[in-house]
């Protein structure tokens, strides 16, 4: 059902050296399916990454957050471990007693300390992790630690997702050239509030630690918390960066020409990957492009683009292909903009022109909007006329399939 | 597909002396369907009514504000006219004209002002009203006029309702009966922020206006504006109390046993009537009370009960009677109550507890989960810990249905 995502080609994924990965089936939920993946990083890597705000944060977010706090070049982050088919949120103690084990077990095969590994979960939220066999698991990812993993890597952490989802780019930036390769999992209870649940990008370029972090939070801004599928922002949502500084390109400050042709390209993969999840959304079949321009501010834009993105009743006029456009109306008018005046609103579906100044355009005609709600890939455009700030977000229509999914996911 | 939602039955609606109904079949949208209601007033009635907050709100609703504004004693509301078929919304100036056109042709008919006329539409957004089909048919709805027709009233303002919604009840006031008949409809585009798209309520007693203003927000309050079905407020909500001032009960303050005893009787009739919405929400199978409690302000608690009863996992999941619960924990965590230490927070299905100190219980069974979840009603009851105040929501499932009729809704 994914919307014009191709699969990704493990030929065209590009390793990027400084970081290795392994993949194991430890049986956490399942028998017999890739669920387990360590990824080992050089040495004079940097890594840093954003989660998600829920206040059920799961317990491995909670200890990612207090590892990276802890960092120093002396003590770097050495590895990440990801388990699918169990989040280990909602575990209270024990779940970070689990989380805080299986960095230990990590620790100990790679020979550093349990604060420099990073846990990550995915998968049903209020039950034990099987700690046992995830421990037990991690031998193997170790045996399959290679450089050229990356499609296995995406494989490993998909839950829903009806396909992995992967994409490398390079840059050259003096001269040299900076590769850069990602990979991310959705597919439902996805609208991250800092980032979504799981996004890993890995390159090769130097990057000093405040200058990663910072880049981190800009990217995720306009990438990973620009996309919504069902409103439900996950207990686990991470994205995470890591530099490897094996390129021979250093990126000392924000401010500097190597900084914004790498903020470019992380850019880049940080948006295709983040689409590719709206992409594979859990029963999606359209793929949705909300632009809200003329805006006060970015907020007001962006409360009235997840507005119209998390409408149910506009998400399954898309499904329909029935330009029912009313609903946009209605959804943009509860948004909470209080000062709202709709007679200066205009309505764009693709190039059609829908609503003027509030009401229907004289001229539009069913069929031209029946014409771009049948397209797979669709952009809706407000423009409010009330002032120069714009936002976006991408989202996926609602459909029997998100049902269907949502009903049995665990049985 | 109602949940537990009895059909009306016409000889058990009272009928309320001082307002006469009237139906007619305008062809507004389809032939051969009562689409068009007047409810004419005696001249002693007072009226007053809520509305949507949505920025779109309707054409008729704006009319309906500056109509109820304008009244006075010596130029009362005479009658209300009501069309389903076309919302009349985001329709700018043309569809204010059609709403005053309305309002002109009945008050011709009644020998009264435009001004004393409250004009109400539902049906589809951003189309044009058909005026003259609509003004064509209120002759038939006037020769249709008389007290005992509260059945087909329900049935006139029906959209994708299955069943009309309709009730009455009596209560004694200084020995005397008041009788209080009222009608609602849903079935989507359910999120009132004000009052519910549509809400009439009839009763015999008199209530000075200032009385009768504060007892229809106090009553919204706490009955059309706790419910939701989807989340999306609509353009046209509005919920409307009627009284005619018949009874030989004179209402005159807010602070007196007559008032008290009156709103509880009209505030029960608001609460059937809108959990009658509520079972007849779009596709619903199951309707669910969810409640919030010890939070420190009535706000808080609001805001994680709507954050739940919005969530499509947390509704999906109910739908399959799958007690997959840790998305009810998900739901709480990303409702925005950003200081919520969830180490505190207990959460129950009904007599089960599920989640203590914001972990799973450790004697919680999932056969304990699964029992309740098979229920048609169900109550989510989440314990903050943190203070005394309270909200309730009242909710239903999203079913394949839901998608089923919102894709088809205007086909």
């Amino acid at each position: 059902m994914a919307v014009n995502l191709p699969l990704p080609i493990p030929e065209k994924l590009t390793a990027v050296a400084g970081i290795e990965l392994g993949h194991a089936e430890a049986g956490i939920r399942k028998a017999d399916r890739k669920d387990l993946l360590v990824m080992k990083l050089a040495p004079t890597a940097t890594v840093t990454g954003v989660f998600t705000k829920n206040r059920f944060c799961a317990a491995p977010v909670q200890l990612c957050k207090e590892h990276l706090t802890k960092r120093s070049d002396k003590a770097p982050i050495r590895a990440l471990v990801v388990n699918t088919g169990n989040a280990n949120a909602g575990t209270g103690e024990s779940g970070l007693a689990n989380a805080q084990q299986t960095c230990e077990a990590l620790a100990r095969l790679l020979d550093c300390a349990p604060e420099q590994i990073l846990p990550f979960s995915t998968g049903v939220i209020l039950e034990p992790l099987p700690i046992d066999r995830l421990v037990a698991g991690l031998p193997q990812a170790i045996g399959n630690l290679k450089s050229d993993n990356w499609h296995n890597a995406a494989l490993s952490i998909m839950t829903t997702d009806t396909q992995p989802k992967a994409a490398s780019r390079q840059v050259t930036i003096n001269g040299k050239t900076v590769t850069l390769t990602g990979i991310s999992k959705g597919a439902g209870m996805i609208k991250p509030n800092m980032a979504t649940m799981l996004g890993f990008l890995a390159m090769d370029a130097k990057v000093a630690q405040p200058v990663l972090d910072k880049l981190v939070r800009d990217v995720a801004d306009r990438s990973f918390n620009c996309i919504t599928i069902d409103g439900d922002t996950s207990t686990n949502d991470s994205f995470i960066v890591m530099a490897t500084g094996t390129a021979g390109v250093d990126v000392t400050a924000d401010n500097t020409p190597e900084y914004a042709a790498l903020y470019d390209a992380v850019l880049g993969l940080s948006q295709e990957l983040a689409q590719m999840i709206v992409r594979d959304g859990e029963g999606a079949t359209k793929f949705m492009t909300v632009t809200v321009e003329e805006g006060r501010d970015a907020e007001e834009c962006r409360k009235i683009a997840y507005s119209i993105a998390h409408s149910p009743l506009v998400k399954t006029a898309f499904y329909a292909s029935d330009p029912n456009l009313g609903r946009i109306l209605a959804a943009i008018g509860y948004a909470g903009v209080d000062d709202l005046d709709v007679t200066q609103l205009n309505l764009y579906l693709d190039d059609v022109w829908v609503a003027k100044n509030g009401g229907r355009h004289p001229d539009y005609q069913e069929a031209d909007g029946q014409r771009v709600m049948k397209q797979s890939e669709i952009t809706i455009r407000v423009k409010l006329g009330r002032g120069s700030a714009a936002s976006t977000i991408w989202t996926c229509d609602l459909s029997h399939d998100y049902v269907s999914i949502n009903a049995d996911y665990r049985s």
